[in-house]
């Protein structure tokens, strides 16, 4: 029998409509003991090459679902791209007389990658490449399908990431440029990602902004261009950037807290970054520097020399901002 | 009595007609003794901030000279950017009816870092930004007196660095960005640097190529613009980027050889390189790696990944390159 999530797990349990797609993350499996997801032993040995992949891809034990019923399995993981983006486009079509939110959250390109036939062997970035050349593809054939449904300006597009490169995957995992550190990290590499807005007439063309914002600003910022409020019996985390969009506005975020697994790492405030707490990878130990390290992200965004020092001031601002922050929290 | 270094070493005796400037780096002096250029001890120290830079800033004994003669002595390190825009827009207003070569290399951003007071703690990015920024609003300055002259669409003009950061200097040293190591070291961040090059009418603008270029390339370039032969009683180690500029053709160069005093440290064959010996900054010693290690810089241009394992055929392929062009050295 397809293995699947409890209910509670699943998006439709959190206020969707509908859903589909792989209910984890692609190296997770069920484990049928316990029924809980556990990371898959060395998935990545899955992935050595196309060859490999061929006969490993269905190893995973995924099962792809629509709302709550299982209608593949075990998954191909070589056509999750491709399904995931016909879905898009019906749903877009299906919807196109309404308003609609889509949240599409390709797989891909998290690791073990598996391109579809007609992107293997492609890119001149290798199989990671392949992989995000497929979903650029992607993302081509919902921007048509927009305009063919005369949807295009009156569409808000977000691109984004959630985390940056997974290191110990070496070329499989991507590259965080250069920013320090990576995903499971709090250094810049781990959470500083690109985000891409388009909505023509509304986001001026071209415009660049370096504000610091969070994904955890986007409900905000769609509840506010939809002219509704944000619920007002918790407390909302997220700004609203509708005017950072419109108007190439300053970004209204000037803190950032990072944490990993409950402990307050790193706190960036304005251009300044303090690091209390340091983890190298995914699995890594923490340890705590002997002061906490300051660096100026507008100078060093490679966050390679600790000006702590220098700075007394700032360090102790930020600390008088994680003590009021630390107040607030459960 | 002004230092002079002999005049063998002048530019005028190189080939140039004239020559303004500072006959060496901004961190080096005369040895009174020996008459030898000798690098200063401890040059950073002197400018380690604004105000001490004042103090300081006249203290490396620097002559600045027109052709063969001192001009000032001790040169103001603070007016050089603007001293050599100013004697290039008068060299370029005297050769407007004629063709002429003018190379403008500013002393500047090399360390010790002297902005002029116009543009003292002006940039985001503090005193290194402050010198690229002035940098900046003088190549605007050259840019628009050739559109005065009326020779903006006869002038090709070639924008680039000889060489990456110096991370000893840290953030008075610039960044290489995503790219491995800096300055005196042969992995990418040390060699690999933008290159600009502008001519309305024959460069197409916006146009990016991601080929392995030179400086050794620019002498055959120009003399290819110019109609003219290079010298054949040499080998030239130089190939025309003609067609890379106006018709951004794929470049002519397909190896590069990394030389640090005399050693051949790497070598770069397409988009492959291959490191034999290993300096980790100015004054470093080598090492030798077990085995040579190679990266795939379309892959892998941080450099971080050896991959010659994977790949013997290619590591045995450049050795026969080096093979080749040891037999041709002296």
């Amino acid at each position: 029998m397809a293995p699947r999530p409890p209910a509670p797990y699943l998006p439709t349990s959190h206020g969707f409509d509908s859903y589909y797609g792989i209910p984890y993350s692609n190296d997770m499996r069920i484990d049928p003991k316990a029924k809980l997801v556990a990371h898959m032993p060395n998935p990545e040995n899955a992935a050595q090459d196309h060859a490999n992949a061929d006969r490993f891809k269905n190893k995973p034990y995924l099962p792809l679902m629509r709302d709550d019923k299982v209608v593949e399995f075990p998954a191909d993981q070589a056509n999750l791209t491709q399904q995931y983006t016909q879905e898009a486009l019906r749903f877009i079509r299906q919807k196109s007389k309404q308003p609609f939110f889509l949240y599409l959250a390709y797989t891909k390109p998290h690791t073990p990658l598996y391109p579809s036939k007609p992107f293997q062997e492609r890119s001149l970035r290798g199989l990671y490449g392949d992989v995000v050349e497929e979903i650029d593809d992607s993302v081509g054939q919902i921007l048509t399908e927009l305009q063919r449904q005369g949807l295009d300006e009156n569409t808000l597009v977000i691109f984004t990431s959630d985390n940056g490169p997974w290191l110990s995957r070496k070329l499989r995992g991507g590259s965080s440029g250069l920013l320090r550190g990576g995903k499971s990290t709090t250094w810049e590499g781990g959470h500083r990602t690109p985000c891409i807005a388009r909505w023509p007439g509304v986001v001026p063309p071209h415009s660049v902004n370096a504000g610091m914002t969070s994904t955890l600003d986007i409900f905000p910022t769609i509840m506010a261009f939809a002219g509704k409020n944000v619920p007002d019996d918790r407390v909302m985390d997220g700004h609203s950037l509708k005017n950072v969009l419109t108007d190439n506005a300053q970004s209204p975020r000037d803190t950032m807290y990072f944490y990993d697994s409950g402990v307050l790492c790193a706190v960036r405030w304005k251009h300044w970054k303090l690091h209390l707490e340091i983890k190298p990878d995914i699995g890594g130990r923490f340890s705590k520097p002997e002061s906490p390290l300051l660096f100026n992200l507008d100078q060093d965004p490679s966050e390679k020399y600790d000006i702590a020092q220098q700075h007394p001031d700032v360090v102790a601002a930020i600390k008088e901002i994680i003590e009021k922050h630390n107040a607030t929290m459960d």
